[in-house]
């Protein structure tokens, strides 16, 4: 990472855009440029620019009471920084847009941005603008993130073909867990119950896949790709869709996440339907060897695409079944 | 500006993303590629990317009760267009992130959806995604808009030197004018005064100077230029702390707007002060002529950049005072 970082900072250059509140928290790390109406950036020739565009909000992304300050930061930018890395692309800046209750304190902004900067200085990213405003209600933050890649190399939804196999990184699941662990104890005790994060890194501190994005994209070993930020029935669904294929799953291959202190397996559905586990799920076409990992990340095959349109799930004991998609829907209410 | 956006149009190529919410309103006009994890831009070899975002949230920025829905989605995104002005820029795409309260009516959202797309058609602008949410209070709207110039050559805040004259276009005040009418009403009758949007076009539907910019960029014509989103007296302190110099502004020169049924000017103060007309002020050298309008907008001269740092306004029968900043500050509470 640190020499693809440095080969974007020598080529390139960014003029930040400054704003006041900002730039108490984030100007020493962030700000390298001046100040103006908009962020002017320069991208290699032959590249194309990537946009994406994320809410975190509180009560629908985050809760206060559940969240630490540094996590909800992180979760911001990795929504951006994932979907990037579903695009095999490399993040160049970031734009984050905070509205703010007039009565948060100050340390809860300073956390939630030493959350967001760290991972933005582990992926080379700089922080080069946004918008502030006070929040008519709760937390609001919009996180932009442009990103680049070659001209026509990024990897699309779209180019998924019958007979193309299935592949998925880490392991799903355990995102939602956290989730469900979380609101059982709203549910059953009338109180919150904390998790230590430590033991729920997925869903508190997930880390994007973006070095793994890009060597598939460079190796050319991705047909189609999408990030799992609203579960794998959902994403698979989105993908299919684009590509006009259907795909067949096979229950047992699919890596279900480990967690709380016991280090236990989620069940098959959070696997299935949970969200925000920012794993990639990506087809490769049939004749091509893909490593049982890239990037320090495992990758599991877990069935293979068809003419479709249909998505099935198949079952131990040769049961089959079709699988709609009901992935996250956030905290449901 | 039809050439202008057609030329754009077969110079780059954009694949939108596409979210669900989205396509019911948006489609027809705005999706012309495929949906994805990001949304793809490809410039013209030899351009930078302009970049820039704005909040507009229910109750700081607008107010459901004051402003008709086209007015909201018009207004935000002449924000974004505004700051792409404000640079010479040509806008390309936007993205909008907007959360919505269940319970708000879809009408609502098919208004402001259609007073944001009329304005993006204006201008050639493709909007080419966002995200959407549930709103945990209030309507909430990022617009981000990304633009080009050729490298270089984008207008900074930052060119200013002593001796450049001050010129602004337009009128001042107007918008503020509309506030303040509203806001009376809410205090002296305890109940909601609306105005006729049509004595109220730079409040309502303000349009972004979008070719005045370019017109000025292209020529050479500008040293240093910002729009008035804040404020005369608050944009002017922006363009002379960037450039590192001071002002004197003629008070008797400043261009105040007419509004309401009668045409009547507004007063000085809401000129100065009075945030939100979205109009440009620049600077220019000393041996430079500059006509009285471009693209149908009037321009006028109001003062010249001195050594600094403060800025004073001059007003009659001699008397100058130092003029500190104190613009917009949306709806004070």
């Amino acid at each position: 990472m640190a020499k693809a970082a440095e080969q974007r900072q020598a080529d390139r250059s960014i003029r930040p855009t400054r704003t006041s509140v900002f730039k108490s928290v984030f100007a020493k790390s962030v700000f390298t440029g001046i100040g103006d109406d908009c962020a002017v950036l320069r991208l290699r020739p032959g590249q194309e620019s990537l946009v994406t565009t994320d809410f975190s909000l509180e009560g629908i992304h985050f809760r206060r009471d559940w969240h630490p300050p540094e996590s909800v930061g992180h979760r911001c930018l990795t929504r951006g920084l994932s979907d990037i890395a579903a695009m095999g692309g490399e993040p160049v800046a970031a734009f984050l847009s905070l509205a703010l209750p007039r009565d948060l304190p100050q340390s809860w902004v300073g956390r939630f941005a030493r959350g967001l900067i760290n991972l933005a200085e582990k992926y080379g990213v700089t922080l080069a603008g946004g918008d502030t405003a006070e929040s008519p209600g709760g937390i609001l933050a919009d996180i932009v993130v442009i990103g680049t890649a070659p001209k026509g190399k990024s990897v699309l939804r779209s180019g998924a073909r019958p007979g193309d196999r299935i592949f998925v990184s880490g392991a799903l699941g355990g995102s939602a867990a956290a989730v469900a662990e979380m609101g059982s104890g709203l549910k059953n005790e009338n109180k919150n119950k904390k998790l230590n994060p430590s033991n729920y890194r997925r869903h508190f501190y997930p880390e994007p896949r973006i070095e793994l994005g890009r060597v598939l994209r460079e190796k050319g070993l991705a047909s189609a790709m999408i990030d799992t930020s609203d579960g794998l029935s959902t994403d698979l669904a989105h993908l299919c869709e684009e590509s006009g294929v259907g795909a067949e799953l096979d229950a047992a291959l699919i890596p279900r996440a480990r967690v709380g202190k016991l280090s236990k397996k989620v069940d098959l559905d959070l696997a299935l339907h949970g969200g925000e586990d920012y794993e990639l799920l990506f087809t490769v076409r049939a004749g091509k060897r893909i490593p049982a990992q890239i990037a320090g990340v495992a990758l599991t095959e877990v069935g293979h695409i068809t003419r479709g349109p249909k998505i099935f799930l198949w079952i131990p004991r040769n049961m089959v079944h079709e699988l709609k998609p009901r992935g996250w829907q956030h905290f449901q209410r």
